[in-house]
């Protein structure tokens, strides 16, 4: 299946994934007498008064902005804002399919971070959130840090944070499968960006020890006694801490690369750059009993999962739709962002990320964990709302929630808010209104569908 | 009918008034892989060779940004960008309801006029177009001014150019009803704020000579010689260039209010500040046979409309949805938009908002040419595609449309999509996942309506 094609083929016949509907009656000239003048002077007014109505009266409670300067699209590098819109509009479509989340793509030529930043602050009072999206590292760290001290809506870099969170679901269930304590598991990182110093941070706060992780950057694995260890300290503060407290993990201060580094390791996680090839099948061999490969490039992961399990590797995920165990973020984000904007938490923190995985996990052992199913799939719905409920309970229990609701009460609202978005689609769907694809797409689909089984 | 409180009480419980949906098939694991990874890298890389293809695989070809800073709000003066949310919100409402066009409220903090323009250039990547909205004057000449410069999509500010627009089609009718010729008449247009400067440049355009129009500010007739003209020179350079060239009108260059600027005029155009008691029957008394009063100030037009009528006011028209003769803006900008985006025209020439007045002006007479109605109402559907068409059409002979479109086949596109939008929204209200108004609301609005009729 040539997904490029198909999908070059398909953006340009619908013009466009998603649209802008009212969610209110608006036939008569009456009905715009409520919406427009004179009514809106009502709650225009309220605002000024207050301007936290605004979440009360306006669409902004349950509206993120999707944000990209288009300078690391996917696989494919800085390309512009342009080049981003399809995967923005893309995330804005998963939003509410997933989450029942409305999501606005705003690409823009902010290059400069402090420019990026003003643009953030400037629209902040248009939303309840902001996506972060496709930045080019290390400026997405501190886009995100800046971004989190300025603004009073959460913010959320995806290709940080949502990585991470569905990579520590993987884990955690793989640990479970092979018997393991997380806690304990001696794990490999290769590749220091968005993805991999996120997932740092969470196995960090999980509870993983620093001496159990090892990470490499494309120049090998990270140590206090590198020669450009003083470069990092100014040019990439955060891998420059990664690699002070690790310092080698259990390897110690000394020099090497993946084959070094797998030396005694019970999992790896790579981020890094598309294989096949990154990861040889002779150095998964060197990894403890049961190893556990994740391999999260796309298009083309690091290994080919065939070839991991050859060398022996007991579990394989991968970041792709047609290999089982997808690392796959719309798991999280939408979930996440719906269970955040119910309970108005001001923040999303490591803790309520981790509670999202946690859940993730909990979702997927509860249906029968397998080597081939450690992690939910997009297609089961009901893992969304409870995912919600998570996330939103720990903002909860953390303080940070200004509309406390329990998991109970946010599970029944993101399951009816959830469920009314996939009711419209489906509604639109079967009376035309939304086109089907063309028959022979269809067919090739269920084809694709059948040989994955 | 208290429109506020209504108005209040409902969008609190609807919290928002529009929301985003899917418009493509968006189901299965396999739609995904279409629509988001790893298909969506297709598209992404077009676009990255050619930034033009985002206007044809994502929505931005359809998509307006309703831009506003929050400085000038309704009669509400400036309350801030959370509380032009709602106001913003019904814009962009309106936009899908009438136009098909989809739009996106920003509000946003950017009050320096530098720091706007530049928001909106950082942004133009995201949008087909921009919708500037209540923002206070003389910044938002500058603004509309400069943004047209810089910008390579279109730029309308709907409170100069759209209530223009509107304003112009009834006098066209006005004049045609009252036997005088629109080119001939003597018109007093009352307030110098972003409504009748754009007033005064249509009409200009449209064959009115400057001696035939006189303008009033809150200081009296504008002319060349009033003690304020070098500062208007400095802080508003929009005015003064109106000072100059009308020179006082017909009355030459003397000073005088209201009272004195209505003796001789057929028309008077009032768009200053909510009455009752602004413009007095007595001064109605001074003008020509026969007068045209377009009272347009909200909530309360400057002189009532039977107050008007009983000074002999042969034709009245306000800015009220429960007054005939509505000069309503909603007649203008979804349709305008339509047209300019399904031709890709680069800018919304005087000359395309003329067209548009004028199909507006002819839709109404078709139907019959009555003293309370000389514009069309928002109900009537059947007006929205025809100007579009004739926007359209004009930007085409004008040779600043990237896709001609003859007026015939704007008129069957712009049937097409604004009927798609009607048709789902009326699916989803029967279906009842648009909530219906309560009952008891709905039996009030028929009640108010029942009392218009």
């Amino acid at each position: 299946m040539d997904w490029y094609e198909l999908s070059r083929r398909l953006h340009r016949r619908y013009e466009g994934k998603i649209e802008v509907l009212p969610k209110v009656p608006a036939f008569t000239r009456e009905h715009f007498a409520i919406w427009y003048t004179p009514g809106v002077a009502g709650p225009a007014e309220d605002n000024a008064r207050d301007p936290e109505q605004s979440f009360h009266n306006t669409w902004r409670w349950n509206t993120v902005a999707v944000v990209s300067d288009g300078t690391r699209v996917l696989g494919l590098g800085s390309i512009g804002p342009e080049g981003a819109l399809p995967v923005m509009e893309g995330k804005a479509l998963i939003f509410k399919a997933l989450g029942g989340v409305d999501a606005v793509p705003l690409v823009h030529r902010a290059r400069d971070p402090e420019k990026f930043l003003e643009l953030l602050r400037l629209l902040e009072p248009s939303f309840g959130g902001v996506n972060l999206e496709d930045i080019e590292s290390p400026k997405c760290f501190y886009l995100l840090d800046e971004a989190r001290k300025r603004l009073e809506i959460p913010v959320w870099h995806d290709d940080q944070q949502g990585t991470a969170t569905v990579t520590l679901a993987g884990l955690i269930n793989a640990a479970k499968l092979t018997g393991r304590d997380l806690r304990r598991m001696k794990i490999v990182l290769v590749g220091a960006g968005a993805a991999n110093i996120a997932l740092y941070r969470l196995l960090r706060a999980y509870g993983v020890p620093p001496e159990n992780i090892v990470v490499l950057d494309s120049k090998g694995i990270l140590h206090s006694r590198r020669p450009d260890i003083e470069a990092l300290r100014e040019r990439n503060p955060w891998k420059y801490r990664i690699a002070v407290e690790t310092d080698g993990g259990w390897h110690g201060p000394r020099d090497g690369g993946i084959p070094e580094a797998l030396e005694g390791a019970d999992a790896v996680v790579a981020a890094s750059r598309p294989g096949p090839g990154v990861i040889k099948k002779e150095w998964i061999r060197r990894m403890n009993k049961d190893p556990i490969v994740f391999a999260e490039a796309n298009p083309v992961p690091e290994i080919w999962p065939w070839e991991a399990r050859e060398a022996g590797a007991r579990i394989v995920a991968t970041g792709r739709s047609d290999f089982p165990n997808q690392v796959n973020n719309s798991l999280a984000f939408p979930s996440i962002f719906r269970g955040v904007l119910d309970v108005r938490a001001k923040t999303i923190t490591d803790e309520m990320a981790i509670a999202a995985a946690e859940e993730l996990a909990r979702f997927a052992e509860e249906r029968g964990l397998r080597e081939d199913y450690i992690i939910p799939s997009m297609e089961e719905w009901e893992v969304f709302p409870r995912v919600a409920a998570a996330a939103a309970a720990k903002a909860v229990e953390q303080g940070i929630a200004r509309y406390p609701l329990s998991y109970e009460e946010e599970l029944e609202r993101a399951k009816r808010i959830i469920r009314a978005t996939l009711e419209k689609m489906r509604l639109l769907y079967r009376s035309g209104l939304i086109e089907a694809l063309p028959e022979e797409v269809e067919a090739a689909i269920r084809g694709a569908s059948r040989a994955r089984e």
